[in-house]
């Protein structure tokens, strides 16, 4: 028993030269498996070599979930002694012949835990970096994928309208974050959301990483929400920047600035163009209106299991665009100490050009 | 400018006869600066080493998080292109001096992603796994820490109390599950979740880690929900078990055992006692009722900023607890195919003997 996943991986392999790989929990495994493993203090690793039944290392209480996954594999479980664990690693290694091998890793994924286990199993073999190997499995979205990303987009839509109405202002910036949380998953969103809901006003939302405060939203002040949902393990993530009663001019001309840079950044997007000119569009807007400088971050990044995966949508990235890729367009300007403003889509590239999932509007509306 | 917690790893460090540390977004670097740093595709990698000043390598968007940290950080930020990165760690390294030095690890933590940039930055550097030092360092609870996670407790006992009057027969355990989510947020929890929760009934309350599947609650189901929520970073970790209707004879027995294995095992923590004692104050309950193989794991695990952490209590491990530690007890049966059953509370050592944070009945309850 195999399955279409796991055979493309192999050919991967093959192609990469490599006899084999290991993963750990994350959005890699989930999608050859498509179960999630817990990613704690208990290693759990999937060994794979083409040619060979695939073995995964797994402790004794998670392996009832073996009989979920799509293609044949053999566990090794151990107890709750960590003791264990290198007899296990060992086992693994020694079944499928892999020391002396070289075994692709995921240097994104794979902590040292893990590792220095597979290493001390296999002190011979090479462990070369295959982050390209796993990010092109995943890269090309199947319509299965598309349907799920579409419904991830749409709750996370439909939350965000919902909680609109419900802005006022004098209300703190986690308060709103946990209104917009509640909404999310009252319109259908895994509980595993893709990231906490960043909701930063005022002078916060020129920090465009800013955790939720107890800060209360200002006339005048903007408003920047960047949101997401889960659905059947796919992700959306979206930002609108919003005015809290009115904003002034200065607020009013960087939004219509990355309003253009966000449209631009999307119509630049299309089968046979690298990342790069997806950047560079959305960038130059904002250089010419004379804000480069305060655009401080990649104008994208790709989606999927991951919240952040390739396509990554930078300058330098010559990576070339392919229908089935979905990633996102987020252009921003932030005025240390005064305010920010970030608009974000979720792109699909189609055969012949692409599509914006997502389609909230764009222009600046007035909340509180 | 430093702080108590960095001063207190720097000591460890010296104790431990290492001359640096390096920590990845995760608990611990929480626990020292006291911001959330994103664990992402980019590598944000803190350089602490006693009698300098720590150096924080970051991308440029996150420099604003700089100014949060309560001990004075040189920040070196690189820019989108990760072809930067390798500077930023050579500077890092360079500035304190550390190729050929002893630099402790987290291998729980710590990905290759990181670690490799750090050691191409020191090729004649030593990283020893430190795991120990950081488990060391949030061990112990002070105050705040406790208050924190007593409101966690509070929050997640009183979310689970507002479901129960909603379950219903034929719901499934996903509705089950979201409801409990919108609960927990509605009565005051981050919106980081310690984990999602466990909501398994019927044959699936034998899986301890299971998901919430679309399966539908049914008359005689033992369901187990096995929930937390997070305050102010610190979190709870609590299991019920229930019958939905009436189960039957076998359910009520096992469910009887696992109540007198919880209890031993709380009545086992003191301070000065070995880890172990309290796993076999359980385990040997359930042993002595005939059921000692379908107890699949430890009897619990230490929980704070992380879900899981030190101390571990486990029948091997001779770690002695101390006050201000806080773990779980969490004794099972599983009936694989049938039904299963696991009661958890949450202890803090007192000087005097243990406390458990959590009081919700224990004894089965019928809902549905």
């Amino acid at each position: 028993m195999t399955s279409p996943r796991l055979e493309k991986l192999n050919a991967s392999l093959r192609a990469a030269n490599l006899d084999a790989a290991i993963l750990n929990p994350g959005a890699t495994l989930k999608y050859l498996c498509g179960v999630d493993f817990h990613l704690m203090e208990r290693p759990v690793v999937l060994f794979v070599a083409p040619e060979r039944e695939p073995i995964l290392v797994l402790p004794e209480l998670e392996t009832l979930k073996l009989d979920l996954i799509p293609f044949k594999t053999q566990g090794v479980a151990y107890g709750e002694n960590p003791d264990e664990w290198n007899a296990a690693f060992a086992q693994a290694v020694q079944t499928l012949n892999l020391d002396g091998k070289r075994i692709g890793v995921e240097p994104q994924q794979l902590r040292l835990l893990e590792f220095r286990r597979a290493q001390a199993a296999a002190p011979n073999a090479d462990f070369p970096d295959a982050e390209e190997v796993f990010a092109d499995l995943r890269l090309r979205k199947d319509g299965t994928e598309i349907a799920s990303m579409r419904r991830a987009v749409k709750i996370a839509q439909d939350a965000l309208e919902a909680t609109l109405p419900l802005i006022k202002i004098g209300m703190t910036e986690k308060e709103l974050s946990a209104e917009l949380v509640l909404q999310l998953l009252r319109h259908g969103s895994d509980a595993e959301f893709p990231f906490a809901p960043i909701v930063s006003a005022g002078p916060n939302s020129a920090n465009p990483h800013a955790l939720p405060s107890e800060r209360k939203l200002q006339n005048g002040d903007l408003l920047v929400i960047d949101w997401g949902a889960t659905y059947d393990g796919y992700i959306s993530d979206l930002t609108r920047t919003f005015e809290v009663g009115a904003a002034d001019e200065e607020c009013r001309k960087i939004h219509e600035v990355v309003q253009a840079a966000n449209a631009a950044g999307r119509a630049a997007a299309q089968p046979g163009v690298p990342c790069a000119d997806v950047d560079k569009a959305a960038r130059s807007v904002i250089e010419k209106a004379g804000y480069g400088k305060y655009f401080t971050h990649r104008t994208g990044h790709g989606i999927g299991m991951a919240a952040h995966e390739a396509p990554y949508m930078r300058g330098d990235n010559v990576q070339i665009l392919e229908a089935g890729m979905t990633f996102t367009v987020e252009p921003g300007i932030y005025l240390a100490g005064r305010n920010g403003v970030r608009i974000e889509d979720n792109m699909l590239v189609t055969e012949n050009g692409a599509e914006s999932l997502s389609d909230l509007p764009r222009e600046i509306r007035s909340v509180g």
